[in-house]
């Protein structure tokens, strides 16, 4: 389609990739039509059960993921976005499948904590419990001096993995109250600020009341890093 | 990408093709991410302004909006949606040249019409110059019994055509006030009904109170005729 044309690897869920277009567009600078990001999203929610597949429980994804990218290629897209987190457990594999650059999340979200000023120290990480066995954020950031708390399993159990259901099946509304106390939870255990690494979690946590401490939502750094690569 | 795919032909505006995909997702009935529908959209911001184009300023979009249409045909694509009113007096061209079903706008807001119970009769239609000057609605919905009365021109050159260039330019909140008054002043003149016939409005109308009258969301309606085409 032409140069820096994003491409979006999307529909994990589908509600997150609508969101991650809505926030594409309303933080771009642009006055008109035609001085916004042309994107091609490839919104493919058939793809296998991300943290099934990593705890050992179902299919693998990436033959999936691969052809949404061979789609995205075929497109003219010139960089890659995944607004999922848990897919970029297969963030390797599929980086060697192709030659577009892929936007990394994690780094997405440490790009973000900077921008708001969250100083080296512990933080608080929400995700799916795949997103949180495979390390994606602990190993990533610790570089950084950023050291990541969990929630514990009777909490991921209890909140936070049936809330990131109940936004893929549409009720984000009764998300809200338990992602919010995980959240708090981490910050009372002394996170300055919690990373929401997953993109249900966004949608949960802005149908309620703001937090009182600093969040990544890994919706909005994504697409800043996206806008960061068209405009460059 | 396999059997009904749904492909967006987007862009025109990008928040209004995100607001699509957004409610989308939320109009489908399903429980987890793989119930969703497929999609790609093909958003190309870069479509000369199609307003523009048919007053007879600008260039012609049309070379842009096949280039789309090949992307979404080489994709897998079942069937297009084009979440852009205006677009629409390109249709005949668009269809003759693609074998994929094309759903129409209008068709969507007539079912829409017919869904909220509004009877034959007098009601508002709202959109860019160039899709009331095309006759899309007055002439497509007459065969039903809806005759179509419009803004007037000083209406349409203070409140409806700034409204729709700031919900273009992500100034969504400051387009209710302009909007509200047009709408109100269509059914203060005997429209049972309004239909918001140009994307962009739904976006500025949503920022605001609710009108007392009912509206046709040309958005959510086009997403409606979408879901019973993936659905059939």
């Amino acid at each position: 389609m032409g140069e820096r044309v994003l491409g979006v690897l999307g529909g994990m869920g589908p509600l997150a990739s609508a969101q991650f277009m809505l926030r594409l567009t309303l933080l771009t600078p642009a006055g008109r039509d035609q001085e916004h990001i042309p994107t091609v999203l490839w919104s493919d929610p058939r793809v296998p059960d991300r943290t099934a597949a990593r705890l050992g429980r179902g299919e693998d994804p990436l033959p999936v993921l691969l052809r949404g990218l061979r789609g995205l290629e075929a497109a003219g897209c010139g960089a890659i976005a995944i607004p999922c987190n848990t897919a970029h457990g297969w963030y390797e594999a599929m980086q060697a499948a192709t030659r577009l650059p892929i936007l990394h999340i994690v780094d997405a979200a440490a790009a973000e904590l900077r921008r708001q000023g969250v100083a080296p120290g512990r933080i608080g990480v929400m995700g799916t419990a795949a997103t949180l066995a495979m390390r994606l954020y602990q190993d990533r950031l610790a570089g950084a001096g950023w050291d990541c708390i969990l929630p514990e399993e009777a909490e991921m159990a209890r909140l936070v993995t049936p809330s990131i259901a109940a936004v893929k099946a549409n009720r984000v509304a009764e998300a809200y109250p338990p992602l919010a106390e995980a959240a708090r939870a981490l910050a009372a255990r002394g996170a300055r600020a919690v990373v929401l690494g997953c993109t249900e979690i966004p949608l949960g946590i802005a149908a309620g009341p703001a937090l009182p401490f600093p969040v990544v939502d890994t919706i909005d750094a994504l697409a800043r890093a996206a806008i960061g690569w068209a405009k460059a």
